[in-house]
């Protein structure tokens, strides 16, 4: 039970690119700056995309270069091209994710490629990140299910794990994009990509839309997975069902491990500092709760009555 | 994955009691029956305790003899007390459900008995049951933890479990009344609970305060449980915790249940329906994730622009 997992936050890119509102470049490098010295194993920093398809992200470079790095901590950022990865590597980041979709119907709505353009790219991407010591990951968006086309056969999956491994992607990243995955779906999912690919570097990226974000998570580590991504407070939303949550919550999931005996390496109350300096950033109330609900350990004194009667 | 689970709501009780306005009988009364339609094999219908101590449920009797009592439905009550029992056998109940608390502090705090006085108050109330074929549950509070004590002991907890049944109960469900289980907790006490009495009916009953509601839901199915507590719409705060969720939400856990392929004999959409009447039926939203997410198999359309560029 003292298997080290491995704790990746998402918030400054999956949750801040589809803020309502700006986060300043600034406020994006402090909290990216106390997110490190809270022992989250990665931080996906932001994505090297065009600033007019992000405006969110448009200062890429700018936080790139006035993060202070943390020695042993990941930084890594979302790589949509060849220029991406170019810009990427002038930063010196340790890691790219490439993201492709595992349905058709996903990825030309949400990147305008299909899984097999999408390849095509990653091969040129590949091409740049030769030589360099850049390791290089890629999510499989919508693994669990489509939106769009509904179940993604698992064997499809397989094949566009394989394929991505065979152009040498070093790691991969199994993604819940619309919170569909159900835990036993997970659970035979991932046991089967591990006994595939054993030395391969596996994450889960859940979402909790649907309610079942941790559910899926621990039906992950029952497979033997131990990396997971999660967004700070919970942040980002589903585009697809307005009101609904987004990804996991990092402080909830830290909090559900560490009450397991689980080794996170997180400290969990700097983490929930960070949380907590969210709703201020971004101008609205986040989804997690343990912020709300303050940890398990958490006492509450007696009632006083209890003692007045005493 | 085809043994059957059996869904039990307690919304009615559980809910309706925290609300800041009294439900109408008429409209307990409907819900209730449109329940009864769904599948659910247990509804928690209301508790015969003092109008004084919870007014919002103070139409106990009119509800209960309101009802239509669909065959194969057990109708539960939650009892306090020999007097509530003698009002719960008028109206010819199915099952009751006694409460107590496995801290003292809890117990004495929220119903001002220890653990031993209840087992007392409870050896009373089976002698007003005897003869009759009134099914006897007893809920243990805290069993997965206090949020004035902090752990409860699990040897403390079988015991209480084994004098429970010493004394004629028949079932035992273990709560996790303030959300502080976490799923090894879960899977290693109600492993060992069921082992010890496999003879038993036991349930599980979670909170979603610190949202692991539902992944302790797996980890007690992984255990070997097969009954569950649940509260439709999520309905029903926590008081340690205001704005936090409290019990898991009925549709979502059934929701999660059937995606796995598992038998909860529920109808989900006559439940979402149910959920769907909540909002106006207690004047604000509601908890739950499918709802405001739709089921995992909810397909969209392509984007528009897909086809007019095609």
């Amino acid at each position: 039970m003292t298997k080290r997992l491995y704790i990746q936050d998402v918030a400054t890119r999956d949750g801040f690119q589809i803020e309502p509102a700006f986060v300043p470049t600034e406020d994006k490098i402090a909290l990216i700056d106390r997110l490190a010295e809270t022992g989250l194993a990665k931080i996906e920093v932001t994505s090297f995309t065009s600033p007019k398809a992000i405006p969110n992200l448009r200062d890429a470079e700018a936080v790139m270069r006035g993060i202070h790095r943390v020695p042993g901590v990941d930084y890594t950022v979302l790589v949509p091209n060849v220029k991406g990865c170019e810009r990427a590597l002038a930063c010196e980041v340790d890691e790219i994710n490439l993201v492709m979709s595992a349905s058709d119907t996903h990825g030309l709505a949400n990147l305008r490629m299909t899984p097999e353009q999408s390849l095509e790219q990653f091969k040129a991407i590949l091409e740049v990140t030769r030589g360099s010591e850049v390791f290089v990951n890629a999510s499989l968006s919508t693994a669990f299910g489509c939106p769009f086309e509904g179940e993604v056969p698992e064997p499809r999956v397989h094949e566009l794990v394989q394929r991505l491994l065979d152009i040498g992607v070093q790691g991969v990243t199994l993604c819940d994009t619309t919170g569909m995955a159900d835990p036993a779906q997970v659970e035979r999912l991932c046991r089967e990509v591990l006994e595939r690919h054993p030395q391969v570097v596996f994450t889960a990226h859940f979402h909790n839309t649907r309610g079942m974000g941790l559910a899926n998570a621990l039906a992950a580590l029952n497979a033997g997975i131990d990396r997971f991504d999660a967004s700070l407070g919970g942040l980002g939303g589903c585009p697809y069902a307005p009101g609904a949550s987004g990804n996991i919550c990092t402080e909830d999931l830290v909090h559900m491990f560490q009450r397991m005996g689980l080794d996170t390496g997180v400290d969990l109350d700097r983490l929930l500092a960070c949380a907590a300096s969210l709703p201020e950033l971004v101008g609205h109330e986040i989804p997690g709760a343990i912020l709300k609900a303050g940890k398990a350990a958490r006492r509450y004194p007696r009632p006083a009555w209890m003692d007045a009667t005493a």
